[in-house]
């Protein structure tokens, strides 16, 4: 890790425990609080751009999964090269809502603001803002909006906008938009280039041709419908918006309807002291091919029952939403005052700079937020790398939810990670397909994808990324050992557990060389910078965790549940020998060590390349992917982002903590941090070898992550997965929690600046509290019976009701 | 080798020791034809398409390096990958002669032919076609014609169409055409597809928009230009065309000028009996950026001076150019008739079909003579991958010239091989800049290139191809042993052995872990169907040799010249320790080596991959690269072409003959053959270990890759490098020469099918000839004093006019 996370100003982000403040409208960049400021449900996502449309860096409304496809022109093609690049689309925008008085625009960026606060509610999701405007004929307005998209119904977006004069009446008029923007008008529409043709990988493609195609536009007194059919990909869209207005002043309303805008305006001849009050109910609905006139009837719908319902109603209901969520998933932290001063988000920043100890708990809470924001209507879609808060990665489906974002969801919405691997499960027929084309037997799952098909246009860090297969499956087996679910696990769990084994043991072989293992080649794993390697220690290890839990899966189902085995058998043609062919092969699984040094070798060749000299390259020359030719990194020992290191939390039983040791300490120095997947689980292992020092930095880079901008890129969409790994470096790093096989187990160690920290899991239909302080720790079992977890290595009986308070010994403890 | 060459069937191709012939127009593989009847001079090239435009596989004239430039788009785009494509150009074609009788036109596709024949003459490199129509009213005409692109002038070619109405009088037409032909019209232009995103990455790409913008357009009485401009490389060409017309019946002539068609048109009432001649003078000049009007002024001139000498002028020329060249460059075989019969191409078929004992020779001279077809007058310019017999590989220069083409030129055609190094020099600026790029220090030549910049599109088998670097020092080296061309060594030699070396000392390391063994990671050798691999054998050989070379030139120049020596540290900012850097790396050089095979290891990880299981893929799923993702490939043991093998024959000196067969047993069975570069080497080191059937099984795929179309892409263009290793195999393979340190040595080893073997090789100032029979070979210096030479091991010294006989071995002697 080169660069540690920039401190959060407090002048800039107040302290707030429950919120993300701002107090004052900052145009320099506006990206980053677009991207901060996002209310999003899992299905549709709004970026923070202000109500009247201007300025923004990208203006942005996404749908989880809508997207168009295209050909991808490989500059030199080959066999196997994936073929159907896939691109969330920035959907029509429905936010806009303009004002003007006395025919003067409200624009942030120039407008006298007498007063000015924006803040996103964790506790109801909703975005309020408010402001007072001296206009430039010095009348002074009071403007207060909200913004919310519901969790409870995801079709629906709620804007509320209060127009006050406070100086003088005036002619005051909104226009209420619905808008598809077309080319050029901003960075995330199109330009001349060709798809995939920008310089950083991380961010989306352009389209160089009209992807929405008008379907339906009309306007009525207060209703406005849009619908659309993607060029390419034939999904469709409808977006309807619906108005009330309040105000005791004279007014009318005006419709327009065109291809790509429909608005509602509304002319109000408003008098001082008297409050103008609009209402906007915005419905979307999206299809793979439904004809856009019906989604306008589904739109109907939502919004006829929104009116009958009121905004109040949806406010109360989304407070109720995250009530429950925060009863379950709240991560409460203490930041110490009393030594040390902790910096910024309460953790001490290389400058110095002190903040309130409420930020620690702020940014703590803001990233879980933000995890809820990207998942939990997610329904039968996945979890894009930013969520529905940017086009970064295409809205593209990669491992982080398995990986970065399953942990959380199975210990507190167990339901979403339901989801999140039953919309695997569909995948699973592309999948097979993949793996013929890839001459193997088996699923082989894509690296990134939006419909199943592979969309990774560059293999060596992509498509050879096989590690994936074995990911789904870790997150398949951790819900059902937590959930005990096996209605999941026989009707759909199975299955992908028999044809991701088939696929290791096709990719495999038992190498002579090698003393006769089964050895894994020319894969890719975690790091992307060492590619195409033989036997990558991560995927060999997580590859072994597939195939040795296929086969014990078969095998409880035909000891167990004779007629779930035969229907799998059925389904998958599965031949008698296969699951012993898959128990040898793990049980042969290769996993490179290196006897002179003691540790777990990255891959084959990892330790014979040379050392990058990461303290000679320049600051200004990370990302490397950015600055350097693959080649020149491929041949070099340093990292993008943890490898072995992750392997050793997800498997941290088949480690000791000697090995865990040494593997840390000849890794850390050789990563650069370059991926946003990585600081979180350093952190966690860091904590668990008594690094605390260490621990603390990534901590402190993974929870600013998007907060601090510490990659710089947030404004193409938060980083959820750094989000996930938020929670896990407070759950499982510093909380301590392991759950192999099922069993749950704590050894809790607090950095020095922290006091408490207290968090809920839910296993199974059990619910248990943990706090932990700086000498004892307290287990509360809320709901339930009882509870065995091991405290320290030691086995405890956590009872309903009763506390179990134990003592803790901090590492770094002096006391 | 999977496949071996398919037979050259005799009744197609009649043997004849100096000439292609067909005797029968043959529409179903004119791609084939096209390319097999070019006519070229290593400048201009023109396919063998019909003089009357149809029917075409593809219309092709081509002048190398004409080419257009385009952004590369990557799908996934990372630093420093290409980003200017660059593509060889379709001229505008001046062959059309159309001819029409009773206003009917003449189509060989259709037209009932009594008699047909046409010729590749390879004494004069003309070619001709005589032909009797019967036209649909019944009457017999004979249409005879010529076809020469000169190599005395390299802007001129000329055709001859002489009609005579043999039955019956008729109003006969010519239209001669200049035509740029558009988008559509046939495979060589465009589609609305992207470049570059067809699925065989050997062909050429498309352009998706007008690449040459019409500049000039205009014809007068006899005289018709066009001149256009590249739209992006800016680059400017113009074609002219004049006429002579003889006949005595009236005619007439009229002109027309477009912007991409310019015509003459004769109309000749023609009668019984009496030969029409119709001269058209063809002159192509083309320039960086010179305006069309100046390079129209050139054509002018060209075409003027033509006319005045006229075509007998111009084949007399030819065929005094075409005698001195076969003087020098001829290899005289015969086969044997007594034993065994001899099969198609003189060599035993498979299938036993017999062909005369002069097949052989006309395969080997048609092989040699099209080597002088690419590069004769390339003048300052590479040899493309196909010459400019086609747009393969993009008109492309690769490293066949330096290692495939080079001993060929060095000892034949001394001038044209200092050219093509002279070429190289000019590359060595951008050479340089890449190496920036690449994070490198010294010049990194691109693996692929028309301006010298890097346009491989895919790094793996492109960029990572640092063996390039090592290639052409490999050929400058030989050049100047040969050639002792001090003032080549001095001027352009020494930069780039200076640049190239340091490149080699930068890329590499000193391995603790391979015993302080200097290192090269992250490269691709020859074979690539193994790519990014670490310590490629043949590239580690080869920078070897380069870095020793470097050491050796600049310590020699420092030592016996020392004003060229300050010249060259002022040019390259030479640092005193630099050379005894390169010289410890070189002597340090880690070559990879397996104790327990007793072989060399193609790379770090080569004997670690699983074996490709060759005989159970089915043969029509060669070659791999088209029908399996390179993944797939990559993790096996299977290779593309000679690799190791290659290293064997160029660095021949640095292994036991013990070693060489070895590596050759343990490499042959892996190698697919899948590329034109490999069956000609692995010809030559089964000769020289004495494993005479395979080494004749290679020699007849090297002969016959194109006159056999054994790899079936014949149509895209003749394989200049195969060419060039049909001449390496008859003269390194069956006549034994090496040239070790300029030492030059014979071990002639003819397969059981050959009686004799005879060519001529230039030694610097001297020419020695070589006549090999079976039982005794004759060496005669015909121009020189003397030469000391070995024969199977023994000094000779062989002086001018004396000739030597020796006697010979042959490997598989029962006599």
């Amino acid at each position: 890790m080169r660069r540690e996370a920039p401190p959060l100003d407090p002048r800039r982000w107040p302290a707030a425990p429950w919120r993300l403040v701002e107090t004052a409208h900052e145009p320099a960049d506006l990206g980053v609080t677009e991207t901060l400021f996002s209310v999003a449900n899992g299905y549709l996502g709004m970026r923070g751009n202000p109500e009247e449309g201007r300025d923004a860096h990208a203006h942005g409304t996404f749908i989880n999964g809508f997207h168009e496809t295209w050909d991808i022109h490989h500059a030199e093609a080959a066999f196997g090269f994936a073929r159907t690049g896939q691109t969330i689309v920035n959907v029509p925008d429905a936010k806009v809502l303009k004002l003007y008085v006395d025919d003067e625009p409200l624009i942030l960026g120039t407008a006298d603001l007498e007063h000015y606060e924006r803040s996103l509610d964790l506790r109801d999701g909703v975005l309020r803002r408010s402001l007072i405007w001296r206009t430039p004929a010095g009348k002074r307005v009071q403007v207060d909006s909200t913004r919310t998209v519901s969790m409870v119904e995801r079709h629906l977006a709620l804007f509320t906008l209060e127009v006050t004069m406070l100086g003088g009446d005036a002619p005051v008029v909104v226009s209420s938009q619905l808008i598809n923007r077309q080319d050029g008008e901003d960075e995330y529409h199109v330009s001349e280039h060709a798809m995939g043709s920008r310089g950083d990988p991380r961010k989306a493609s352009r389209f160089p041709a009209r992807v929405l195609l008008p379907r339906i536009s009309y306007a009525d007194a207060l209703r406005t419908t849009l619908g659309f059919q993607c060029a390419r990909s034939g999904m469709t869209l409808c977006v309807a918006a619906d108005h009330a207005i309040e105000t005791e002043d004279h007014h009318e309303v005006v419709h327009r309807a065109g291809d790509d805008l429909v608005k509602a305006v509304f002319r109000v001849d408003a008098t001082r002291g008297r409050t103008l009050r609009l209402t906007k109910y915005v419905s979307y609905h999206t299809s793979r091919g439904v004809p856009p006139r019906e989604l306008s009837d589904r739109c109907d719908r939502t919004l006829d029952r929104a009116r009958s319902h009121g905004v109040a109603h949806y406010h109360r209901a989304q407070r109720e939403w995250f009530d429950a969520f925060w009863r379950d998933a709240d991560v409460e932290v203490a930041a110490r005052v009393d030594g040390g001063g902790p910096g910024a988000a309460g953790m001490p920043a290389r400058d110095g700079r002190v903040a309130s100890p409420e930020a620690l708990q702020q940014t703590v809470r803001y990233n879980i937020f933000n995890i809820a924001q990207a998942s939990a209507r997610a329904d039968q879609q996945g979890v894009p790398a930013k969520g529905v808060t940017g086009s970064g990665y295409e809205g593209h489906y990669f491992w982080d939810a398995e990986v970065y974002v399953l942990p959380f969801l199975v210990y507190t919405q167990p339901e979403i990670a339901r989801n999140l691997l039953h919309f695997r499960r569909r995948m699973l027929r592309a999948a097979r397909q993949r793996a013929r084309e890839m001459a193997h037997f088996g699923a082989l799952f894509p690296w990134r994808t939006i419909n199943g098909e592979e969309a990774s246009a560059y293999y060596a860090a992509g498509t050879a990324q096989y590690h994936i297969n074995a990911d789904i499956i870790y997150a398949l087996r951790k819900y059902v050992e937590i959930t005990d679910d096996k209605a999941l696990l026989f009707n759909e769990g199975a299955e992908m557990l028999v044809e991701t084994a088939r696929l290791w043991l096709d990719l495999g072989f038992y190498s002579k060389r090698q003393n006769g293992k089964f050895c894994l080649h020319g894969v890719t794993g975690p790091d992307e910078y060492n590619t195409v390697v033989n036997n990558n220690a991560y995927t060999n290890l997580m590859a072994r965790e597939n195939l040795w839990c296929a086969a014990q899966t078969v095998r409880y189902m035909r000891d167990n549940f004779p007629e779930h085995f035969q229907n799998l058998k059925h389904r998958t043609g599965l031949d008698s020998g296969e699951v012993e062919q898959w128990q040898k092969a793990g049980d042969s699984m290769y996993i490179p060590y290196d006897e002179e040094l003691g540790i777990n070798p990255q891959d084959d060749n990892f330790l014979d390349r040379e050392v990058w000299d990461i303290e000679g390259t320049p600051r200004s020359r990370f990302p490397l992917l950015l600055y350097y030719h693959p080649l020149v990194i491929y041949r070099h020992q340093v990292i993008k982002q943890a490898d072995v290191v992750l392997a050793m939390f997800l498997l941290g039983d088949e480690f000791s903590l000697a090995q865990k040791k040494r593997n840390f300490e000849y890794y850390d120095p050789l990563t650069t941090g370059d991926s946003s997947l990585s600081a979180c689980i350093q952190s966690i292992i860091a904590t668990e070898i008594g690094d605390m020092a260490n621990a603390l930095k990534y901590a402190r880079y993974a929870v600013l992550m998007d907060l601090a901008d510490a990659g710089g890129n947030v404004k193409d969409g938060c980083h959820i997965a750094s989000m996930g790994g938020t929670w896990m470096v407070m759950v499982h790093g510093f909380g301590g929690m392991r759950d192999y096989g099922g069993q749950i187990s704590f050894t809790p160690r607090l950095p020095a600046i922290m006091n408490r920290l207290r968090f809920r899991l839910t296993v199974g239909n059990q619910l248990l509290e943990v706090d932990v302080a700086r000498k004892e720790c307290t287990y509360l079992l809320k709901e339930g019976t009882e509870l065995p977890i091991l405290h320290m290595g030691k086995e405890v009986l956590v009872r309903r009701g009763e506390s179990v308070t134990l003592p803790v010994r901090q590492p770094d403890s002096t006391e």
